[in-house]
């Protein structure tokens, strides 16, 4: 129903883009039943495009010791702290779907603290809100901290790493004025029967 | 699906209200099928719960230049700049319904400027936010932008007034730890056949 | 001294007013030898006037944990962070005459951390800060401490509303650019022999 | 009747001072019929003591295009907004007093876009505000600002330069958490008959 | 000169990392005369490394309507902004190299807006702040701003993805406690005879 | 290179300043081989040069608890924090020369956690960086906390004392857009063989 324009940026035609592009896009249209707007945002450049995925990829898809819940929860949680409503509003719909929750991405896009999440769950995203808010300050302690809730060093990385990610495509979605899809508002809100 | 308690505070039995506040709670559970927690919360205070709800009333039930819709709006972009989930989930219900638009309540709580809505819409929200976030600083070309955009004066009051109103409810809400009913968080999503 | 206008808002005839309206104008008037501003300023809404002063009854003369000095503290201490003129002016008065203390307002709406009061009222106006500023980070902890100086639930409750309301308060100050009366600002300053 | 130490840091037997700072005292003395604190507190360095109050004259007591109100009016702006309670307690009593004004000092330290003052005074304050709390982004607009108020160059200068230096005495007070003698907050209250 | 660890996390032997890995690291050696420690610190996460050079190169070493050194500009601004120990040392020694101008890096890293730079320059790096600092506020103004400097929306995008990507480098760089190599701190400082 | 005026202000003929500013400049230039130019801006206000140096000296050239490169650290340290380029880079150097370090100062100007100083010196700076930024809540708790790194109550009193006065200084800096002379960007980066 919204009617704004998908971009601030003119944004190409699928046909006319690089094979592996195109190919990427046909997958994700394949599986999800639609184009999330990001793909088609930015493939006008298609080298950031490949980097910007496959540094996604590498992030949320690996083996980690967090789950893809969890680190949906990273992204949800600064995303809403940058204010970004594309991430808000298509991480939310991941989320609601990796967890089977429909509620648990409204709490931690409007304020984590208020969340139905387990205390290790907060620890997390208390550091990823450091690092999206003021890594510059971030120390050891902050690392002990989390090593404390049973995180290893691994896991530090990706729930750092995750948050830094997501304050570049946090700001790329808001420099190109980036409109959620539809669909994402509504996807994983009532639970399968 | 929330099993956070519904307050930090504990909460009476509705049996043992006075009866004006028993009626307002029965009553409000006739109409929404549930009983929204905030009615529960502010209970064990009478005087408090009465004087709350007058002044809601007071504000978001008369007549207005305002639409109820775009008074919703006013809540909801607020109750995000403060990060107050109660206000967010239970107010971005009640713009979904009033504005039949299922996309809106997460745009504006999670950003304003990236809804989909009117220029002057935008203008009130500007204003709202600044009366919300730093009110020392409204001076009378705050007002004046209003007018500019159609708004009489007492539109200007409505629209103050109404932010400053959620200002206290959404601190009302961050003491309590209110917890936002599981029903509100799909409330109005899919416009009814 | 003040030739600003009371309000930016115009505001009524007090002769033309609801009898409920006009009476506790006249009453606060009998009892203050002036009727101070915000009466006269909210008074054009009637119906939000009286849930104003209700609720503002319900917070500052009801029983409580707290001496009514130590409520006009917190409501000048965050009166202050809000760089509120009227509510710091007004307040500032009724503090000095119930503390018969004439110093302790103008310490309090400058620095609390830098006036003399005890540890424990300290740590309450500590509260009231943190609930007038980032409320959205309030949690279980920053009670325990209030409960550590022996305040009781029900105080931490009257602490917190306090705040919020002021909040609120402070905003529609901010928003008539409300004038404080003269007279407030040297009521208190000299004991009286 | 405030008990607080003068200071946090111990202060000098003021017949043990070197012979200037303590005919600097004596006449302060003689002056005010009290030493104000700051000069007990800085004593104990007399060569900053020294330097601090030449500083101090050559922006304070020197011929300006700024009346010495007006010059009062930027040492309790930038104080009120640095919460300094020594710098507005005891400049407000001086402002007070170089502008036969009871109520300004009041206003200005509380938000000085409240006060009774002239547009031309307002626009002072502006760059008062921006020299204290983000001088870094002080450009060429904003001189060109005030000399379209009639300021010349030199009182730039004079309007920043006394801002940066209540930034530093302000900081001074709260690191040695100076404590302001009980005479400055009544003084100017009320006018001499 | 620095005898602090590389980084907050372990980094792998370069001689066991993958082929293209380690290829791209040697050739930086042979480039630059030392490794700079953002391959090695990056290195334990092959995947990553890919991603964040491919993502880097497709902004940086690419046709745009920046010279490569405005680009470096950026960098270092919004690197300064965020307190990033690593991206302003690296960075500004790449842009001294760049712009064969030994001062410009500490004056950009300190302050853009002292800098030796021109009013268009200055408007790129505004925006780039923005992006850089509080992208949701980015409107349709501020692209409109760029375009009136001559700035193509192609080169738009580059400012804001420029800063985007270098919200998460510093994120990244924090994270992990980079140090910078000492060779960066001097490169470029002292023109080439 | 830099080829910006020296100051937003005139500033006079060296040859017509009072006996004893000229004197102080030339034995600056004698000493360093360069007239910096904060002498330079400043001496058009002779009472003021005069008290801006006598209060520099009793700060840095006397006896104290803090070595003169630690003194440094803190100028440079609250001076990054200011983003004021004048005393960035002019005291940038002077710590170089002080410390024998050519990459201490920019460690410190960028973020002083990530510099090669010692936990004690680290103390000192965030102690300095709270007088900096907000020292109206400094408290007792923050003197133990340097007492229990062995500062004495003077090294106390010094390390706030300086980053006060360059909390004038700085902004006097930015009011008057010093330029730094270029000499100072290079001074000190080569160890001398």
């Amino acid at each position: 129903m919204s009617d704004r324009p998908v971009s601030r940026f003119p944004f190409p035609d699928v046909g006319n883009l690089p094979e592996d592009v195109r190919a990427r896009i046909l997958k994700v249209q394949e599986k999800s039943g639609f184009v999330p707007n990001v793909f088609l945002v930015l493939a006008r450049r298609p080298d950031e495009f490949r980097a910007f995925f496959a540094y996604l990829d590498a992030l949320m898809e690996k083996e980690s010791g967090l789950t893809k819940g969890e680190r949906e929860m990273i992204v949800v949680a600064t995303s809403g702290l940058n204010d970004c409503l594309y991430c808000v509003v298509a991480h939310g719909a991941v989320l609601r779907i990796r967890e089977k929750n429909p509620l648990l991405a409204d709490q931690i896009a409007t304020n984590y603290r208020s969340a139905d999440i387990t205390p290790r769950q907060k620890a997390m995203l208390d550091f990823a809100a450091k690092v999206s808010l003021r890594a510059h300050e971030v120390d050891d302690a902050d690392v002990e901290a989390l090593r404390r809730h049973g995180f290893s060093l691994e896991d530090v990385w990706d729930i750092g790493a995750i948050s830094a990610f997501f304050a570049m495509s946090n700001r790329m979605a808001s420099l190109t004025n980036m409109r959620p899809n539809d669909e994402f508002y509504s996807l994983g809100r009532i639970p399968k029967v």
